[in-house]
């Protein structure tokens, strides 16, 4: 199917249209996935658009944390078992269900919604950096922990979050950078295994 | 993320639920997609959704050849200037798109809507083979063209759809079978290169 000029259907192509529309879906791919909605029960597809409705009509976001949740508050900023005065500071809402699983975190979140990013046109001010300023500054919070991605944007967010949070007294972290588990050291790059070094910590077996 | 069992809203996890239901795209890719959709206006959420269900709902199968389309007869049956005469039978909707790009093929279609395999439980009676004879039956019909995938499934349907039409005097052609546009001779398999030498064809230039 080199060209795809000739769509039996005007619906079909509607379908089409929207569909690769999404990230990483091309036309081809949309073209599957719809065929294949046509060949199963009618009920599936109006669940399907009911859940996307639905979903983006009755989302909220965290009043405290911006994490995604289905009232005004999520389920850790609303659990009294978790340490309030530790705030992980992450970019979206996938980073806090991969700290969720590695089941080590036990202090609360604040989602930026992103990354500085010039080339991408994201600045401080589209992220919810205001946010967590005001929420260190309201008290109660005694540690900070960046824990964006260790890419130059990373970087970047890391050190403004840094300047606008260093006169408020609170205690600035980021999570440690290293040679990866289970990698093989002579497989390493030069920067991440250079910054392994120089960031050696005292053994302890 | 190696678990995701912790996502932080029921409605999200419905929409990842519904939408990892589609053919290739797993719990993590549904996640990603439905992220995407919640960062975008609602409108595209619900142009999307809508498209789907007017889709489903709205849908024709053609009534002589049962490729979609949007009314009683697909473009391709109601248009005088193709020859009626000419039927190729294909196993599915993009097959009828694939030949249609060649631009070679100026007669029409008889959409089975899949083929004989007896693995994943598909029989004659699963398919539009009755209403192929039929229409045979009814008259009109000079040739029987027969393009259905070079595989075990396709064979079994081709000969399958040859028997029952064997009796009404059609004339029954299947696609040629050789070497490929293009192909290196010395990395086409032994059996189409056997098949393309039994198959030889007086050379015109």
């Amino acid at each position: 199917m080199p060209l795809m000029n000739s769509l039996p259907s005007s619906l079909l192509e509607r379908a089409v249209d929207e569909v690769s529309r999404l990230p990483g879906i091309g036309r081809k791919t949309a073209l599957r996935l719809v065929l294949h909605l046509l060949r199963q029960d009618e009920c599936q597809t109006e669940a399907l658009a009911e859940s996307l409705v639905n979903l983006r009509s009755g989302i909220h976001y965290c009043s405290v944390c911006h994490n995604l949740c289905d009232t005004e508050m999520c389920d850790v900023c609303a659990n009294p078992k978790r340490d309030h005065s530790t705030v992980c500071v992450v970019e979206n809402v996938q980073d806090v269900m991969a700290i969720e699983n590695t089941q080590q975190y036990h202090g609360v979140y604040h989602v930026l919604g992103g990354i500085i990013s010039p080339m991408e046109g994201v600045g401080p001010s589209d992220l919810e950096i205001a946010s967590l300023v005001e929420r260190v500054q309201a008290g109660g919070v005694g540690e900070v922990i960046l824990a964006l991605s260790p890419t130059m944007e990373g970087d970047t967010t890391n050190f403004y979050i840094y300047r606008k949070l260093q006169d408020t007294g609170v205690r600035i972290t980021a999570i440690a950078r290293g040679v990866a588990h289970n990698d093989e050291l002579q497989y390493a790059d030069e920067i991440t295994l250079g910054r392994a070094l120089l960031g050696r910590v005292p053994f302890s077996a």
